[in-house]
């Protein structure tokens, strides 16, 4: 099943389900407040000239993971981790699958491709099962990072919570159609170029095992969103150092969910 | 002028002001709606047997400086900083000036008394100026961190974000009345113990500095709370090291604004 928040012809948005290929409404304005409403799936009217835009508008809590792949870990010179990485996003930080990332100029800044993982219950010191269990869905987001502001302290908050930087979406697939454990393909290209590539089967922590040492310290409610870390090939650890420009395309996909392509325009 | 969120007789909570020994009613269920609303501040009936509670239940954003004193600086042994180092909480990570920090044993914890800034206005990108009139007052903070989860990766979020861990209050006091660079003394006490000893005046980002750097990568909104950082005198920086104990009694004090008395709880 594909979950999505639409943006109708008039403006306004809809939680809304894919049926037949087309879009139903669900009774919510946006699949955050449906998620939390706990109703369940009830395909309603049909939404003609429906489009996907951000899928979780409102998430309480964004929680990333860095280096959770094994060839990323390496090429940022760290040893492998016993335990998971974790930093903060606020919602603020998110946009839509095909909005622009629009940055000030003057910034190094790189892409991430990952797959996000959506929170469907609530989980407070979740053994594994329990989180699993405890998942809406997966879609997938772009940690697009601010290398320089990452940088220039031990914490990397103020380089990877951008205002509009991580692009998410299109949809949630819901996890009786997508298997992180059986490999997705995370990809992201840069205007055409193919500069990740890497399957979900080598995250060294999956999606079960984040929401249940996450649940561990803090409650995890419907619609918040865990980023799961992202491979190899990021800008910053090429030789030469590569960071995007204006005008550059990301797309940012995994296999089974959808494409986010945006646009990165750098302003005054 | 105090401001506060205080729990009333029949166990509702209200937004409220202190005038002539007496809260009195604002317009809105908490500080944080309160704030929220814009509503300027007009006192309605007073509400007896009002007692302050966590002003803030529902701020959108919570991020803390790390590294802000000098001599907490080379406590851990770090440079003097040229930015500030940045980390999040999040909503749930707050407690009211009274309530027991609970918990799980066998975590290493330790205190961390601050000054926090509260956000007044919309502050996107701004300067120094616009940042400290977007100031919508001060209150007393403990980033009560667990220090085994936040030096287990690079990142300290997970150390620095357990549920209920960070108590906050009693009152929010408006700039008029409390003037960090004019030096509040910021102090913790362990079981009556004075561990933490410090003047605001040595901050090396002031309240506005903090403001203006944040908001330089996301907008801040009215309720939105900053915590300034710790001075010296933690536990860990100890020789030798001394955590807090069940049933501990911490005490947190800044000059002009009041007292946080939490004990301290661990469970199973």
């Amino acid at each position: 099943m594909q979950l999505a928040t639409v943006a109708l012809p008039d403006g306004a948005t809809r939680a809304a389900v894919l049926q037949d290929g087309g879009w139903h409404a669900l009774p919510a304005p946006d699949l955050s407040a449906f998620l939390r409403s706990g109703e369940p799936v009830r395909p309603g009217a049909e939404l003609p000239g429906a489009v996907p835009v951000l899928p979780l508008p409102t998430p309480a809590k964004v929680l990333c993971c860095g280096l959770n792949y094994a060839e990323h870990i390496r090429e940022m010179g760290h040893e492998l981790p016993s335990h998971p990485t974790l930093f903060a996003k606020f919602a603020d930080t998110l946009t839509g699958p095909s909005e622009d990332v629009v940055l000030p100029s003057g910034l190094r800044v790189d892409w991430e491709a990952e797959l996000a993982v959506v929170v469907g219950a609530t989980l407070r010191r979740a053994d594994r099962a329990t989180a699993l269990a405890g998942i809406a869905g997966y879609t997938v987001a772009n940690d697009v990072s601010v290398r320089d502001w990452q940088n220039r302290t031990s914490q990397w908050l103020q380089g990877k919570a951008w205002d509009g930087s991580c692009p998410l979406g299109p949809v949630l697939v819901t996890p009786d159609e997508v298997d992180p454990a059986a490999g997705l393909e995370v990809v992201c290209r840069v205007n055409g170029e193919e500069v990740q590539h890497a399957s979900t089967k080598t995250l060294v922590f999956d999606p079960a095992d984040l929401l249940a040492y996450v649940s561990a310290f803090t409650v995890l409610r419907p619609g918040d969103v865990v980023l799961t870390g992202t491979p190899g090939g990021v800008g910053a650890a090429r030789d030469p150092q590569r960071f995007l420009a204006d005008g550059d395309v990301l797309e940012t996909s995994v296999s089974g969910i959808g494409t986010l392509r945006n646009t990165v325009r750098f302003t005054a």
